[in-house]
Formats: C-alpha cells, structure tokens, sequence
C-alpha cells in the first residue's frame, strides 16, 4: 500500500476489457487471437487490486449476445475464459461464475464455480466472472423467483450475490455498459480507457481511482 | 435539416439535466432556486431534437431516491416538471409520464400523463418524463406483472411503453447512470456534458451527435 495514497479507494470494481478483436487486427493477427492476449493483463488487474485493497472484481467473460459471433471467435472466448479460470485457482480469490449454465455455450469446465463462491488459496479479493451471462437471463431469473413473495427484486435476479458496482472501467473506447449487471451499475461511477484491453497497463486503473475518489457519492440523495 | 448534416442519427436520446443545484450556488442562490432554471434549456432542447429529426425523447424529472432531499429543494423539482409539462400542453409533442404514481411524492397534476401517451399539438416528438422514478419501482412492475405467463421481461418492467435508448447525454460532469432506464439503457452510448444543465447550449447536443455518429454499434455481435 506505500506505493499508492489514494483517499478513498472503491469496494468493487467492474471491468469491461473491451479491444481484444481490434488489437489483434492491429498486429496482423486474426480477430479471434485477441482473446488469448487478453489473459496476462487481467492477472495484472488482479494483483494490483489486492494491493489496493479492493475487495471486490468483477470481470465481464462473454455474454449471450457475444456467442452469435462467428464460431471461431466463440470458441477463442470460450477456451480463454476456462483458461483464465484455471490460472486464477493456483492464485488466491473467492471465484463466482455468473451467468446461463442452462445453454450449451456456457463452458461445462466452469460449472463448479456458479451458484455459490469458491475460494482458491487465501481467498484475498472477490472475483466474479459473468460468463455466458445477459441481463436478461439476470432478471428473468427474478421473474421466475417472485412467486416467493414480496422481496426485493435486488435479492431476486441471477446475479444477485454480486454487490453493487461502485466503479466501472471500460477499456476499449466504447462508452457503454453492453448489458453488465444493469442492476448493480445502476449508481457506478464510469471511466473509459481508450487503450485496448491487452494493452492494459497498471496507470489506466490507477488513472481511474485518482479519478473516482473525486467524485461526489450522493446515491440519488 | 439543412443547417445540420450528420450521417446518423439516434432515433431516441435520453437526457440527466444534472447541476441546477450547482448551477444556483455558483449564482449566489440558494440550491432549490436552480430547478427553475432548467425548464427553458428542455425546451431548446425539445425544439432542436425535432429539427433534428430525432423522433424520441427521455428526460430525467426526478426519481425517488430523490425525493429524501430537503422539503424546500423536492417541492422547487415537483414544481417545475408540473410547470414543464403545461408548457409542453402549448406545444406539439406525444407525451408519457412514468413512475411511481402509488406515492404521494407524484405530482397529482401530472396523472392524466400516465398509462398511455397524450399528444399535444401536431405531436412531432415522442417525450417520455420519468417523474417520480425508481429503477427498482420499473423492475417490480415486471415482477408484480409475472404471472402472466413466460413473457419478455422488456414487456413487463413500469417502463415497457419506452423503447431502447441510443444515446444517452448527460449535463454536469458526473459518469453515472443514476438509475435511468436500466433495460433500456443496457446498449446506449454514453456522453458526457461538463457544462451543468441551466447552461445548456445546442453545440452540446450537437457535440455528442457528432460523437456518436462515429460510434460503431454492435450490440454485442
């Protein structure tokens, strides 16, 4: 922690590491090489974040609207998200998988870590993945729970044991939330990297957290 | 049209008028005063998106979570969306106001708005006032609503008479969503105004026009 002074560090972080087609493109590769690449940076992530003391990670895989690519591509994300995973039970994280297992395009090697959190080593930080995850398999999951009564619809979709986001990171350029957890994001604070995702360097978080302890926290009050 | 050429346009915006309260304090006035000041730039705004040809329009009013501020600051908001929309009734636009209209914290004036659209004048735009809105509110309705059977749950949610928002603008420098529209903001860019909203000028419209004519929309294909 000596390397850092921030004055007020968020408890989660979401990240949408967006660019990995369009960096691949970028070094004469094909789209689907990216994905691979993008692998390395997220440990980075990862570590730099238990040094933050940031507590909670969450990392968007691929969605459902991600699979109608062509198949190669799906595949390349598919093999590099259970690859990730793989790398990360050797490290130290509580792991929750986030998304429809119910559909054949979720990866199978995945379906120990959904449903309730994993902790591999020390457990230091909280990473959830969203993994063939859309935000309306999350909040259909809610309408399929409701006939149990009154509750609370936060405590009700299927992505309901990940808290509220408290700051967004989205490499890549684009400024948009590409349906990542609609009802978690609802008060996240935003900031874009222009970089593509496996160009990922340690400044753009810590750019992002310079940023986000000057904003002014009012949830709607 | 001949005074703009943009190559495309967003068929619906949506509109955070942020910063009347920082608006009024930077003008010796006290925070409630500024709300007053944000109804003449809606309707520059108004004027412009129909020049524009856009053919849809959402604008903030206030939300819930709103209403917890000081009684002298809720009533000054209350009061100038109840004074909006008499002035929009001079106009010619297609008006729906959503939210929770169960609460006493509703402007009771603004009841004739809600459930189906109300076309003043020619109705050249589609106007959609969220007053009195709460993202959880929208999403109970969908659960509420569930009994009906396996439907889609954007036909379910309080707010199912607003379509998918293209680009989303945002006046007074903060990067969040605030509870805006969650389903039908899953897709849309995002631009940010520094400018606080009674500063409203058309270049900044203009501005983020131009931004996401370049935007490269995928929706996650």
């Amino acid at each position: 922690m000596a390397r850092y002074n921030f004055k007020r560090i968020p408890d989660h972080v979401g990240v949408i590491p967006d660019g990995n087609r369009r960096w691949a493109q970028k070094h004469g590769m094909e789209k689907e090489e990216g994905y691979s690449y993008g692998i390395e940076p997220g440990f980075r992530l990862y570590e730099l974040c238990i040094e933050l003391g940031i507590s909670e990670l969450t990392l968007y895989g691929f969605t459902q609207d991600n699979t109608k690519r062509p198949t190669v591509q799906r595949k390349a994300f598919q093999k590099a998200c259970v690859d990730a995973v793989e790398i990360l039970a050797g490290k130290d994280a509580d792991l929750l998988v986030v998304g429809n297992t119910q559909s054949n395009m979720f990866p199978k090697e995945l379906l120990p870590y959904t449903g309730e959190r994993v902790r591999f080593g020390k457990g230091l930080i909280k990473v959830n993945f969203l993994v063939n995850y859309s935000w309306q398999w999350d909040l259909h999951q809610a309408l399929s729970a409701v006939s149990s009564g009154n509750k609370n619809v936060t405590d009700l979709i299927g992505s309901s044991l990940i808290s509220r986001v408290d700051l967004m990171v989205r490499w890549g350029g684009r400024r948009r939330l590409s349906g990542f957890l609609p009802v978690q994001s609802i008060y996240s604070d935003f900031y874009i990297v222009e970089a593509l995702w496996p160009d990922f360097k340690e400044e753009h978080l810590l750019e992002a957290l310079g940023w986000y302890q000057e904003q002014d926290i009012t949830l709607g009050g």
